[in-house]
């Protein structure tokens, strides 16, 4: 193989390397409560953002910012945006489902001590990029993907990670600063864990139940309802 | 700790299972060419899947469904369909890059032996959902998450995967039966590999170079140009 055409060997992971990825996968949760007080160390939250930039992007375009936030100060702000917009979201429910709702803890904004607001530059690119000739959607599912990446690292290392989107757009970029013309993908809490909950939240919770996998499944063509 | 809490104690992963989830993201690529013809055993497509269905979900709603494909006309009829779209895409391009354009091979629908069209069911969980109040993204996002633990199971099982964004969205439904109130989120076409480029192989090619992380983190609040 000559060495110009960059192409590795590469083989499955060994049984326990693969049971690892899985475990991340399976025991990710989206925390809102569990955060430990104590610092996510500088050299971890480099990982966990080289996590997050090594995400697929359309056209390699790589078009996300993260922007870390531990000053209370912002917190707090960030938090009353949060729960102003939360008032309405709760009232936007049947008035049967309004006081389950207010019942749930919906964010770690002040708990957590280390946010980062996650953006996409929709002109990272220039007007045309390849891969979003034909879904304009592209560029910010590959920032959802730096996302995810950066919940399973967290899990990996100990640290629990929690999206936040009952927000106003308005409200948090006139705090963080952020120009118009981004687009602002997540709001994420993070901090160490030295619990999480076995099955997710909402299920533990009784507001939704898991779906049978077999269920979502159909073979060659869609299935169904029209 | 009552057991009705559902809380469990967890811990770091052990280094040699971190480093199986850092590897997991680090080497994970978007392949187009380098699948092996051999079927993926359906064991191997539920655990694939099985992870995606873990994904984190807005209100734990689970909008997602998947199709899989494995017949010849019709992944004939969609390889059609994406060379109509790719040749479009191709003259959007400025004149100086249609050429390097159109020598990048963009898909692996035939050569793939399983394609897999993951979509959006934004009605799953009725009008008003838990989180998606103030962002009407959020289901989408949801599912690209479901698409990223899909992509990274995957490698850990030796399985390359490529996402396939260049479609007209309306041509994808008609061949597959998809109603018009589903979204398509993403076409994705797997198969074993026993190579993967070394780095991202739009970067290989040229295409675009690796940004330099630390120019893509702010601290506090956006810097740079409004």
């Amino acid at each position: 193989m000559p060495k110009t055409s960059m192409l590795s060997a590469v083989e499955p992971f060994s049984p326990s390397d693969r049971d690892a990825v899985y475990n991340a996968i399976f025991t990710r949760r989206d925390v809102r409560d569990q955060f430990r007080p104590d610092p996510v160390p500088d050299d971890v939250v480099t990982r966990l953002l080289t996590a997050a930039h090594h995400a697929p992007s359309v056209g390699f375009m790589q078009p996300w910012n993260f922007i870390t936030i531990r000053d209370q100060t912002v917190r707090q702000r960030i938090a009353a945006a949060f729960s102003r917009a939360n008032d309405e979201a709760a009232q936007m429910f049947p008035e049967q489902r309004q006081s389950a709702y207010r019942s749930l803890k919906l964010e770690g904004i002040r708990k957590a001590p280390l946010n980062i607001c996650v953006t996409c530059d929709r002109n990272r690119g220039g007007d045309v990029v390849l891969g979003r000739t034909h879904n304009m959607n592209m560029d910010l599912y590959s920032t959802v993907c730096a996302v995810q990446n950066l919940w399973l690292a967290a899990r990996a290392e100990g640290i629990g990670m929690g999206w936040v989107s009952i927000f106003h757009d308005a409200d948090l970029k006139a705090i963080l600063g952020i120009p118009n013309r981004i687009e602002i993908v997540a709001y994420l809490c993070l901090g160490y864990v030295d619990e999480l909950y076995e099955r997710p939240e909402l299920e533990v919770k009784g507001w939704n139940r898991r779906l049978p996998l077999e269920e979502l499944i159909f073979e060659e063509r869609w299935q169904g309802d029209g």
